[in-house]
């Protein structure tokens, strides 16, 4: 799968550095939630879902994290440890976090509320979804028997 | 002047944290605009201006770091240090940062993309904007002398 990250800006100075998301500026989405993972504990797993409309743009503001991406091709691990790198994750992509960094502070930013509906959590659905493809057991429902 | 404080609720397991901020939920305005500052110096000071129409939202994600507010009527020193304290930052409130963990992660949530006409960085100005008071050669020049 194609994997997109999004150069930020360094607004650096003698005094430190300052990194700005604006929406439809460098984020390609309104922006209606920010959230952020921190304190995560060593050897967790994290995500394990896709969602059906949502897109989001995800910066490690510190530390470091691994996600594996699936579109349904099959998985590509991308490591994130750069305030200045932001990955876009589109709809239909199964994600796992993890290899969390003690001081990882994963920040997301997503162009819809949480609504748990857009959860697919079940990786055989999500195939079944992303494909297209039907299970022996669908095409048997199909078929009447 | 009154500190407005919001206390974010803490989505905690046994994998670690997740803080979401969501507009029109617990963020009492449209989030246009997210930026962080980190890597600042030791002994800066940062901010020393106030902003006309902006709303704003800020938390320490990581760290910690002092604010320094005053809206016209005299400073207030306000200390973020936790990732579940939002502070409130209002129209015509002047601020300035400093005292920055050598971590710290400051995450600002805004309402309105970059705006350079929106700021007032000098605080005679500042004061003079927010109090409608005038200063005597203001008054002289008023007076036509």
């Amino acid at each position: 799968m194609e994997i997109e990250r999004i150069q930020l800006q360094k607004h650096g100075d003698n005094r430190g550095m300052l990194i700005a998301l604006e929406q439809d500026r460098n984020v390609p989405f309104e922006i209606r939630r920010v959230y952020y993972l921190f304190a995560t504990k060593s050897g967790v797993h994290r995500g394990r879902h896709a969602h059906r409309r949502l897109n989001q743009l995800a910066v490690t503001v510190r530390g470091s994290v691994t996600f594996l991406l699936d579109d349904g091709s099959g998985p590509v691990a991308v490591v994130l440890n750069d305030p200045s790198q932001g990955l876009l994750l589109g709809r239909m992509v199964w994600r796992e976090l993890y290899d969390f960094s003690e001081d990882c502070v994963l920040m997301v930013l997503a162009d819809q509320l949480y609504d748990r509906n857009d959860y697919i959590t079940d990786y055989a659905d999500f195939l079944r979804e992303v494909n297209g493809a039907m299970y022996p057991q669908d095409v048997a429902a199909c078929l009447g028997r």
